[in-house]
């Protein structure tokens, strides 16, 4: 039932009064996108969202992220009008400690908060993936006659989002790609923090947008509900591209003497113009009061009800028909990885143990997709156009394109951080595990995107090939130095670097078991020799670290390395034994899982009292320390690398038995040991 | 004198057969676009760009940037052959250690090479700096009837640069500021790594750019001559707006079998393609030989001399008329800061320590822009929309415009990676030392910006704000963790995370000092108090760690800290002291300049037989372990941040005197001490 324009206006005004107290009363925060957006925001949302708040889980609901996230308070009155489990009390807690209201909306705080969103941009390049989502798992699961998968993504943006550069890359892309249920309302409100945006953006947009191949709707009063409301039923309409809405606002819509102006942005109004503004607004109640009358205009939970009843309906109609493909779409919504998991991964470990082949670690990652891409549908990759050198496609893979779109595969262009922050979209929305590929300095570029797949948990696979030095001839600029560290430095991040088939194969199972984060996986452009392991050892590669390779007494020296590098170990190893010095080598795939092992392992493997430790790693070298600490050594690099074969590097940055053997030696020396090689 | 086009083609075949014949010598590298690009290249380097072989560092030349840098043998091609100190020998070492022809185009290996490229969209970037440089100074310096400076700026670009997100941000930029003497030539050639790029980019490119507001010059044939040098005289008419060259060209021209598919883009042609586009191209000579004629119709050195003789004596007559402006143009030309910067720097820290003001290190950075920008023209300043609260504004701060460039402040809009970029852009041009702010959680927008900056060895100064949960509310997607040890990790970036206002004061002076590479400036919101120091302790600060208090004795404990944690080392040692513990406090503002000391002075603050340390950072902590080692602990966090108020995070994540107190205790009976104090 649409409420009159009169009725409209107030159902807004409760958006704006509860988002400007909350502000107020957190002392901090942005009152003006709220107060801006809320016109919009109404519409939207009481009369054309499918969503149902007492289960923000369904599937087949529209999704709906704010990309402009410092709005966040916008976003929380929603949801607590709608009837989301968001009480008036977590409003009144706005940005304190423990609170589900966060000063950015935060994925996993608040029931309906489809995404974290705040570093600008990257909101909408999560709406891209979840309308690229929709429309694969569509593609892929629809039948005739039964349109089970079949919703709308919506995002809302301001300036920010649309001078940031991810912008152009996800919105041509989604351009490319047809994404005819995505709908992006641009809040064209001419301020940004420093002031009028004439300034520095001075974009024609709409034609931006069009020379991308979407439907533009121009020159919306987002203030005038009727328009809103014709703008979205002519973006439904069209289904073959996107459509972007620039509704002209006024951001502080309503605070009598900061409306329009960057004052009012990011900063509370204050008492006087609180009080101004409800006045200006004919809103009388208390803060955080709101009459039963507006509560009752805004519950959503009835209709709702009604919706999720009917697609429940109507999957069971699926269901009958097909009984197989429905528990296949419900089991990759739950994102449950196939029942006999456990057997196919121990038989492929098992198996890739025994082909002890040499090979290129990235070679090993595609082999990997072989085996389990037929297995696992739910696997969504792509690389930012380097598809042949990261390896990531296998026989399996089917490009998505906007008239096929039932594929596998996203050839995202050179569009690094595009494609991490749509991936992180595919991953919220459900129903895929995407993977995506570059060479591991341009992680450089979609640095943030990986980070927000940490924040969020979410289960994105980020394969990064061309891992060091070792590369050769494309020289500094692609040779990683500092990149492996910064990755491991990320909280919640797994970051592996493999030494060979069976630890790239198990980094990949871990990857993929892994149900509440992101992996990185740095893989090797070279060669790299199969290792030796019993099966124990196989197995311990899941606890990030492990013994490789150990002597019969107590250790006089720890050799700890990573991916190429064990290799060198080992042939250290091989040296210092003869020589009569008791050496472990330690694999370190994966510091971070290490880490996570219980302080009696750990001991195991690095036991304290055996100072003399060499670590030895072609990257920066400082966050070694910790293991080897003011007794032990590292072997790294602290400058740039060079351009030039890959062996002349190793010698240049001194990456060679006899200087490892030096080190070494240097390390027993400094824990009083006789240091007995002759090298 | 032009060339006939006959003849044109024979030169640009120069360029092909050069760089074809160099990429299967080195076994990799990229011949496609150098083959494409070849007759575009010929016709702007031998007719219309104005440059001197002999002199590369003519400052009024035209700069040219290859954006598409894997593209590089194409760019040394043209300089060995216009004239350039590049012998043959050094395209015979294409790829090489030591060569002066690395991979990618790398800024001070290779007279001429204006700046690294390779990582894509930079380039772009960076000329986008460079134009705008050349504008403001133009604006600054010239005056009537003496245009001393006045050149263009030319770019390539290919497919991939477009696609990248930068180059929306500086397009977008650089219409808003009408570059107009701005040149940027697109090789639309179709074809990307993974294939036809129709499949993940189908733009229009020229309406894109023409939103912008940048003059476009549609459907070039990039391999008609005279349709080039046509559209290069249109592009430089337009002096209000940058100019885009759509050139339609064809990857590999020349090659029989390969040109037209992505087969040639990054690997060398083969033995027998590379015979057959020898045959196909009419020239008969073997590798690395090129005919006199064609040197001598290459050869630029006489006409650029003539140039630069013309440039000289308008620059002499410009000194007669304008001595003292001549001189400060040469002295910002040059890099030198004013002749009596030892005494203001001195003068300024000895103030500024007297003042002893309890505020933000943000502020204390504006206060020092306050102090310098009138003695420092060359301070060129601006943020990525954050002006208010990077506090990068000063009283003397004028916005540069595209009606009035001659100001000293870029409003870059939200663009964090743009603006880094176009940063290293107007450091590379010369006449500037930039600056510009973003929170330092959007480092992460902007890291390979950075990265290029520590690479090309670059004064650019990176002002940081709101460094550590210390900002507060705005939560996790704000508040840096792993940043300030990942910026640590970059080789030759100077990361400053100072204490206080005399730290910040010394932190900005030496980045200004320091000629041949970036800095970092990681500032609080929050208030911070002001150290007492000795003069020596002062000065110390620029030796980036020092000892800020002492114990009589020799320390038991040492208490390493930085930025807004030294004020709680300091309030943990008045409690440790009081114990009877001898405690030193170390500060360190600059672990990479602490680390370019020598070991006596390392030594000396840091004395090896003092094991018993405790680091306490508000940050990601395992870079710590270099100098705490095993027998010592680091306060630090290793999860993501919450939304609260700043005091309850420092409760929260154990940053309090009582925490300390614990942790010192812990150390000290690690390390055999008695644990004095009643915490």
């Amino acid at each position: 039932m649409a409420a009159t324009e009169l009725n409209r206006r107030t159902l807004a005004n409760a958006l704006r009064v509860l988002s400007m107290d909350a502000v107020q009363q957190a002392g901090s925060g942005h009152p003006g996108a709220p107060l801006g957006m809320a016109d919009i925001a109404e519409v939207l949302w009481r009369d054309q969202l499918r969503h149902n708040p007492a289960n923000p889980a369904w599937p087949n609901r529209d999704r709906f992220v704010l990309s402009n996230g410092h709005g966040s308070m916008l976003l929380y009155s929603l949801l607590h009008l709608s009837g989301y489990d968001l009480p008036i009390e977590e409003l009144k807690n706005f940005r304190q400690l423990h609170s589900r209201t966060p000063g950015h909306p935060e994925y996993g705080y608040t029931p309906g908060v489809e995404t974290t969103t705040g570093p600008l941009g990257q909101g909408l390049a999560n709406a891209v993936g979840m309308a690229l989502a929709e429309q694969i798992l569509a593609a892929q699961f629809n039948r005739p006659d039964h349109d089970i998968i079949n919703h709308h993504t919506y995002a809302f943006v301001g300036d920010g989002c649309l001078m940031e550069g991810i912008s152009h890359e996800v919105c041509s892309l989604a351009g490319t790609l047809g994404l005819g249920k995505l709908v992006v309302v641009y809040d064209d409100n001419g301020i940004s923090i420093d002031g009028e945006v004439e300034g520095w953006f001075s974009d024609d947009t709409p034609a931006r947008f069009r020379a991308y191949g979407w439907q533009v709707i121009e020159a919306v009063d987002g203030h005038d509900a009727a328009a809103i409301a014709r703008a979205l039923v002519v973006a439904r309409q069209e289904t073959a591209a996107p459509t972007l809405i620039c509704c002209k606002t006024t951001i502080g819509f309503g605070a009598p003497n900061k409306a329009g102006s960057h004052e009012c942005h990011g900063a509370p109004l204050g008492a006087d113009e609180i009080a101004a503004t409800r006045a200006a607004l004919d809103w009388p109640h208390g803060p955080f009061e709101v009459p039963d009358s507006v509560y009752a205009d805004w519950d959503g939970r009835a209709r709702g009800a009604a919706l999720e009843q009917d697609w429940q309906q109507r999957l069971e109609a699926y269901r009958t028909a097909n009984p197989a493909l429905c528990a296949e779409l419900e089991r990759r919504l739950a994102g449950d990885l196939p029942a006999d998991w456990d057997h196919l991964r121990n038989d492929l470990i098992e198996r890739t143990q025994q082909a002890a082949r040499t090979q290129a670690s990235r070679k090993s990652s595609q082999l990997l997709l072989e085996a389990l891409g037929p297995v696992l549908p739910e696997l969504l990759g792509g690389s930012a156009d380097l598809a042949p050198s990261n390896l990531t496609q296998w026989a399996g893979s089917v490009a998505v394109t906007a008239d096929a779109p039932a594929g596998n595969y996203i050839h995202y262009g050179v569009r690094e951080f595009g494609m991490s922050a749509i991936m992180n979209g595919l991953a919220l929305h459900g129903g895929f595990i995407p993977y995506g590929g570059t060479f591991l300095m341009f992680t450089e570029y979609a640095r943030n995107a990986v980070r927000m797949a940490a924040l969020m948990g979410l289960r994105t696979v980020f394969v990064y090939t061309h891992d060091s030095i070792g590369l050769g001839e494309d020289g500094p600029t692609h040779q990683p130095i500092e990149q492996i560290p910064s990755l491991r430095q990320t909280p919640n991040l797994d970051t592996w670097r493999p030494c060979d088939d069976t630890e790239t194969a198990m980094a990949w199972c871990c990857a993929l078991e892994r149900s509440d984060g992101p992996s990185a996986l740095v893989l090797s452009r070279q060669n790299l020799p199969a290792e030796a392991r019993s099966t124990l050892q196989a197995q311990q590669i899941r606890r990030g670290g492990y013994v490789l390779r150990d002597c019969a007494a107590t250790p006089e020296l720890i050799l700890l390395a990573t991916g190429s590098e064990v290799a060198l170990a080992q042939a250290g190893a091989d040296a210092l034994t003869a020589a009569g010095v008791a050496v472990r080598v330690v694999s370190l795939p994966c510091v971070e899982r290490f880490e996570r092992e219980d302080q009696r392992y750990r001991d195991a493997v690095l036991p304290p009292n055996v100072r003399a430790r060499l670590a030895i790693e072609m990257a920066q070298p400082d966050a070694w320390y910790r293991y080897v600490g003011l007794d032990g050594a590292v072997m790294g690099i602290s400058s740039f690398g060079e351009s030039a074969p890959a062996d002349d590097l190793l010698q240049h940055f001194g990456f060679t038995l006899p200087h490892l053997l030096e080190k070494a030696q240097a390390v027993l020396a400094l824990n009083g040991k006789t240091a007995a090689t002759g090298a």
